[in-house]
């Protein structure tokens, strides 16, 4: 039977949007009928991953729990979280819940593994808190995949473009970010992991020619598949 | 207080989707935690209103007011429901709640009235079902609002390609629609509202230098003036 899926959102919320449009624009329906039943929950009470990681804020434990309970309470079958640095909380979540969360930072790590092979080398874009918490290292080490992160210049420059986005700065400059890819190629990686939800709103901006892994659409495919 | 906002959407996904896009735009937030508190039950169950209101399919009501009744129970203050036709069912549904719920049509008619004076001229696009329940008709009386819609030809041109756009065909054809919007401008039309919510989704590709009256956009802006 058909599962209803809730996301926990609003970490930021054009982040959400862009996971619940993958979701519908990668669902193979020919109506309104067709598709999966989504409950979404932007929740802007959720204190920002980044500041409790680096001990200047709140956790954002307790609200991220109480938006996966209301969305299991109002029926919701299994879980989704497109926020990658709150990935950190993940095994405390779960603890709390009677249904599945899909861990996105493991189905990464699993299609890397798939696609490119054990002792891939894979770039990192992320918040700092992603990178302070070694969220992707955490994951991705079941797969002897390499990592490479960029120097602490770099992690600012990808910083600054995300919260660019969640400050609603409406065009934001990515040439900082672009220097790092660019620096990562260098480096010889495979590929580059899009580790933040709000990177895939600017990836049309960075260098093209490069291969791009969207954690986002990962979850947005995973949804699909196991809400059948 | 901040309230929090449900909406009843999935009629369809790409109009919740572009709905949801157009509260995160025009809210004035620096940071995730600036915005409003959405709950979006993006529910496929819910039959199509056109089908029923032609006498063709099955009501949408019951699944309809399950939404409603969830996202009460979930805790919001308010509802919006960015479907122009089951704004048909708005008086029944409202019935079976304690809270708001905002009305489109309601508020589409003021805002037509404030901008465009009594007594105005306005052309509705819009599906075969609003056409036929009169939707439009019933608040913009109030009003005065005169009513163009185009003949019969017209309106089933207005309603493939609202139709395309749900049955997820891609690059949608709207030459047909554009001959309609061209018609409703000799007709001598002071603007023309996009009275269904698959219509914003292809505005620009209709023809430019008209007004154009975005429900959805409505919708939106009242939401966000009433979650504070």
């Amino acid at each position: 039977m058909a599962k209803t899926v809730g996301v926990i959102g609003g970490m930021g919320p054009m982040a959400t949007l862009d996971f619940y449009r993958k979701i519908i624009k990668n669902t193979k329906a020919d109506s309104d009928q067709g598709h999966i039943h989504v409950l979404i929950d932007s929740n802007p009470k959720i204190p920002d991953r980044t500041a409790f990681i680096l001990g200047k804020g709140e956790s954002p434990l307790d609200e991220i729990v109480a938006s996966a309970v209301r969305l299991q309470a109002a029926g919701c079958d299994l879980l989704a979280m497109p926020c990658n640095t709150a990935h950190y909380f993940y095994d405390d979540i779960v603890e709390h819940i009677g249904i599945p969360l899909i861990n996105m930072v493991e189905e990464v790590a699993g299609h890397v593994s798939a696609c490119y092979g054990k002792a891939a080398k894979i770039g990192l874009l992320a918040t700092i808190g992603t990178y302070e918490a070694g969220v992707y290292e955490k994951y991705f080490k079941k797969y002897d995949i390499d990592i490479i992160v960029p120097d602490d210049t770099g992690k600012r420059e990808v910083f600054s473009a995300i919260y660019g986005v969640k400050n609603g700065a409406g065009d934001v400059p990515v040439d900082g970010v672009c220097d790092v890819v660019n620096s990562l190629v260098q480096n010889g990686v495979d590929g580059i992991v899009l580790g933040c939800t709000e990177l895939p709103l600017l990836v049309e901006k960075f260098p093209s020619g490069i291969r791009y892994i969207d954690a986002t659409e990962i979850l947005a495919l995973k949804v699909i598949q196991m809400s059948c």
